[in-house]
């Protein structure tokens, strides 16, 4: 399981600032602390920016300058979208796409001329989250198709089941058969396709650290036993990394040793 | 998933000198602790004590003053386990039997005459491990037959697959195998048979508390989410009661709040 840093987002107050004034330490600080905590892929979430393709280029080089890891172009905008790809070069990854008539059209045009590889939500026609595992294996069966309709085949993409806020009435059934999504996704689609999941969504409207850390250290070592294959997470907090390395460690094929993880 | 306490064992040296004395307080003294962390079932390990009737009669009446909860008589004399057993009263569950001859022929029979619940190891005829998660579950085929054959239905078994220390060379691919025969162990046998697993086996040989906890921490989520009903475990350990509690809020069918674990 790799992990993916969700900590630059450009609605971080320092960060923006940054950007606006085209200072790039601010940006580097941040990167260099994730990579050092055990990122290894950075989800720029470039929000409002996305209007600013100068400004999205910009943050997007800062990151590139310090590392040749995954970059994944986290944005709606198709515009931004591109400026961000072009500015990863090698190693962006689409993030995302999903059945919304108008993602398609906009995203997976670039996606097949980029070349890069694309994070496929499992969302519905109208952006709402599926209520049932079978709806997310329904909607993750078009996704496929939509992309293939597009000449991406689903090696290139990286499925996200949507992890439910428990916050949500049904949120942690979603969750437990998301578990399950995760599992099957594989033999479904025909192809050992790759999967993302955004933990944080999991504690949405959670302040408390330690609050979130507690839900998230739980559900992390079953979305790992699950077989996802990257987990998008804060990668600031100390001990969910160490959980996301020890999961990881216990459920590889490799010689194990205590001081893997 | 339940709790239930490890940390009462003879090989305390206080619970032991305590015994030989016939003094109930270290014995009360820890199950009262263990409750008060949140297990809702006691193991009562009774290792060489094993030998003398009347010291296993006061350690699980001991217990039994204190709680109705489930008392499981862990000791592989069956002579103890009939007077264990007998003290525990309804309630008290053998722990337990496995394929070995000498072992099913002095247990099933305890079984089926006291009507207890009993913990079947997933152990081949030899006593030693089984290396896979295929050899694993023709074992738990071969269990519920022989108990089967003593009158005791599998209703009443429950099936530890006995977790691998991660010291062993393939002790965490075991422990993989080991969460796919606990999610097939219902349909392998045709009814939602129970499991338990002994979560301190996996860091056998790890003497670091923290070292400890960090791998038990990943692993716990992972049983539960594979459909583990009985977790035995050092209660003690706070953080890791809370991770057994998270995790069972977050799969249970049940409402949902931020304050249930």
């Amino acid at each position: 399981m790799i992990i993916v840093a969700d900590n630059l987002r450009i609605t971080g107050k320092s960060i923006a600032a940054a950007v606006d004034a085209a200072d790039p330490f601010p940006v580097e600080d941040m990167v260099k602390r994730c990579l050092h905590a055990g990122a290894r892929a950075i989800d720029i979430n470039s929000g409002p920016l996305s209007r600013n393709p100068e400004k999205m280029t910009f943050l997007v080089r800062c990151v590139r300058n310090l590392t040749d890891f995954p970059l994944f172009i986290d944005t709606a905008n198709p515009r931004a979208m591109a400026f961000g790809i072009d500015a990863a070069g090698k190693n962006g990854i689409i993030n995302g796409v999903s059945l919304k008539p108008e993602r398609l059209q906009a995203i997976l045009p670039l996606a097949a001329e980029s070349g890069a590889d694309v994070v496929g939500y499992l969302l519905k026609e109208d952006g709402q989250v599926p209520e049932s595992g079978e709806e997310r294996m329904r909607v993750a069966v078009d996704l496929v198709q939509a992309c293939r309709d597009f000449g991406i085949e689903a090696e290139r993409l990286i499925i996200d089941p949507i992890i439910a806020p428990l916050s949500w009435s049904n949120g942690h059934i979603q969750n437990r058969e998301t578990l399950e999504v995760i599992r099957r996704l594989p033999e479904l689609i025909g192809i050992p396709v790759r999967s993302i999941a955004g933990l944080s969504n999991l504690t949405t409207g959670l302040s408390d650290p330690q609050q979130k850390q507690k839900w998230e250290a739980a559900y992390l070592p079953m979305l790992a036993a699950a077989g996802l294959d990257i987990v998008l997470m804060d990668v600031l907090r100390e001990g969910l990394v160490t959980i996301a390395k020890t999961s990881a460690v216990m459920l590889d094929d490799g010689i194990f040793s205590w001081e893997m993880a």
